[in-house]
């Protein structure tokens, strides 16, 4: 229990909220109070309060949300690439990750927050086993998470029960709810992975803690096919049947969908989460992105994992993104740099159900924000009054380079490009050595 | 002339060299005597000579050779985007563009060389028109450019008479051949916007002063369809039928490209520079580059203008290029990591014709080098042995965030980020200026 209040102000930044009310503020400040923002609006307006830090040309935004991942991939990055999926799942992948031990899942998951807050993330969604051990790594980076450990119908190097430590780890972090950055969420991997039973017990389980689900949803051809043998239906009509999809949930890929399937997404109300490098890389589709903007569906980004994306830089992940529906559709004018920066702000926030707290920067709202250094070179001239040129500087120029200062719950993270948590040597000599200990084990080095 | 000699050593780095003789050197060392690189190898087996510096933990490679751009263009970034083409060139760029001034295109290209610096490039193609005032901020900021000045059949800003414009300017830097960085080239825009008999007359004087021809090729169906309209042929067969592709030829975009004209280009060794990000967004098509493989065309990349990109980071059009071929083919595994990285070093340097001197790290060769942060969290972790690792990390993670030392020429240009030439301040300012006035005069602002 904090009995001082800490409280800061940001003053002369240029502010992009996201909030439609005041979109802009060229000359902005923000007051900070403990976890919140307390004000926001023109430097002139607002009363500093506590300690006063100048943002002058640094433009102010919410932390970016990305809605799919899997924390401890960084130690598979660039393990192998260039290959056809199964060749990569079963050569080096899956005989990699059987090796994982805690100790390697907890550098891995640190090594992969610190580079989601290098590149401006403050809330990451993710779904992975060793929830416990990217747990400790998210407490100790200080960023937010929605943990979603994964549940399929087999083992793991962490348990032979996925079911069992998931609901584990979510009533355990249910009962320490406000203590952490941690949101507990459930994982049952996919249509292909878990036994329909299996589905049905966790959708109940999700239904009675009132947690999140999140499901990879046809994001190969094959997975249809499979499920079409299987059960005679699509993946998402299968995964109705189960009663899941009752819950609030969020579903990554999302690229074979038919248009039962999209209106399944609507009527339940699923948030999508679309992992465009992933995709292109693995060679999974394009997502019906135009489909589902014109049925309303909520579209939030993810970066995957860093095994099938290679860089965790949702910005980079954005603009790759909507470039690609553009051509896809065939219309330069489909989704527009404003909508973009929703993607990975608002909607994120929304998807999680934590609109009330995330996603702009209003009173009240948690301090969750980043800044983009506007004196960089790709960005620049940006044009400071002119609102979609900062939308557009945020959409198609900017990347996790431009990042200086990362606060997430109203603590600086990252201070001008310096992580202000663990130290970042540890976590790069760290996951280092753990990531060449699974190469080893796996022949692959 | 200099009497003394420059020499001085590069130490500790890892090095990928681009040779395949020995493409990868684990702790190694280069010395650079002047505008060369004298000696490279094993640290433990080059013997130092001048003032010793330390690359541990750095990644020594070629630059990059962007091979299509217009240099003016970051005055443009963000003035509009997510328009048609049309609604685009007619309502922003060409309104702004016709206002340009000598002192704007100054500013503009200075701040473009130096984002192309910041980004790793140490060498673009450019074609555009006041190549006189281009050429004076490629002097200033260090970088080495082959300028290849637009001709059309229409007048500029700059001269009513471009061919006119264009023949001085080669006239003037082939006479100061080794003076400068700068490599006189000519730059007929486009089948559409050069009548026939123009064509056929810059082709004469291109090869009567053997220089290169910087042409766009097929960007648009638009374009195919006039041109077939016109001239009952493909842009590629009356091009050919021009006389002006028996020169040395780089190709921008070659998107809508059939078999004959693949043939042509096979045939004419035509060299294709690939420009995903600007085809992306401006809904351009996606280029056959199997077809080109197949056919072992000479394949490049470039960035194209700010104005149809919003960054001119090469790497990170390199990985969404790569990556979308892997997609748009269905196949994982067309391109490879290391083909990757050629089309950005070995493979532009030939399509320049400078391949004895540029594109990778070799006794004798141009000291052109950069080098790359190997403690970046977005690399992380990199396995100094592990040669596919580390085409990987170059080609599917790193971006021009990680690019720390540019040597241009022997010539330190960016030493641990810091640009040594201009104020970098003095050139944002400057270009920021130029580009509110031609918002202002084209009505933007």
């Amino acid at each position: 229990m904090r009995l001082m209040n800490n409280i800061y102000t940001l003053t002369d930044a240029v502010i992009l909220t996201m909030d439609d009310n005041q979109p802009l503020i060229n000359t902005g400040r923000i007051v900070i109070e403990n976890d919140c923002i307390k004000k926001i609006g023109q430097s002139s307006e607002i009363d500093a309060e506590g300690k006063i830090y100048s943002l002058k040309d640094k433009l102010l935004m919410p932390g970016l949300i990305n809605t799919h991942s899997h924390s401890v991939s960084p130690l598979f990055r660039g393990m192998a690439d260039d290959l056809k999926l199964m060749d990569w799942l079963n050569n080096v992948i899956w005989p990699a990750e059987k090796h994982l031990s805690p100790e390697a899942a907890y550098w891995g998951a640190a090594m992969c927050a610190l580079e989601y807050i290098e590149n401006g993330i403050t809330t990451f969604v993710d779904q992975y086993y060793f929830a416990e051990d990217i747990a400790r790594a998210v407490v100790d980076t200080g960023i937010r998470a929605v943990l979603a450990p994964s549940v399929f119908s087999g083992k793991t190097a962490e348990t032979k029960n996925t079911f069992h430590a998931a609901r584990n780890f979510i009533k355990k972090y249910q009962l320490r709810s406000g203590e952490t950055n941690i949101y507990p969420a459930i994982g049952p991997h996919a249509p292909y992975s878990c036994e329909q039973n299996l589905l049905e017990e966790v959708g109940e389980f999700a239904k009675e803690k009132d947690v999140l689900v999140h499901i990879h949803i046809s994001e190969t051809v094959d997975e249809n096919r499979e499920i079409q043998e299987k059960y005679g239906v699509t993946p998402t009509q299968f995964l109705k049947q189960t009663g899941i999809l009752d819950n609030k949930v969020i579903a990554a890929h999302c690229i074979h969908l038919n248009e039962q399937d999209l209106q399944t997404f609507k009527h339940k109300e699923i948030a999508v989460s679309y992992n465009p490098i992933s995709n292109l890389k693995l060679v999974s589709g394009i997502m019906p992105m135009k489909a589902m903007v014109e049925k309303g569906l909520l579209i939030t980004v993810g970066t995957d994992g860093a095994q099938s994306n290679n860089s965790l830089d949702l910005l980079r992940d954005l603009k790759t993104g909507v470039l690609l529906q553009k051509q896809f559709n065939e219309d330069a004018t489909f989704i527009k740099a404003k909508e973009a920066v929703e993607f990975v702000t608002k909607n994120g926030a929304k998807a999680i159900g934590l609109e009330d707290q995330l996603g702009s920067l209003e009173i009240g709202k948690k301090a969750d924000l980043i800044s983009i250094d506007l004196n960089s070179v790709n960005l620049n001239p940006v044009h400071y009054n002119y609102l979609d040129n900062i939308y557009s500087a945020i959409a198609y120029s900017a990347s996790g380079k431009e990042v200086l200062d990362v606060i997430i719950n109203g603590e600086f993270i990252m201070q001008d490009g310096n992580f202000l948590k663990l130290s970042k040597k540890t976590i790069l000599n760290n996951s280092k050595k753990q990531a060449e200990i699974l190469m080893k084990k796996a022949g692959l080095l």
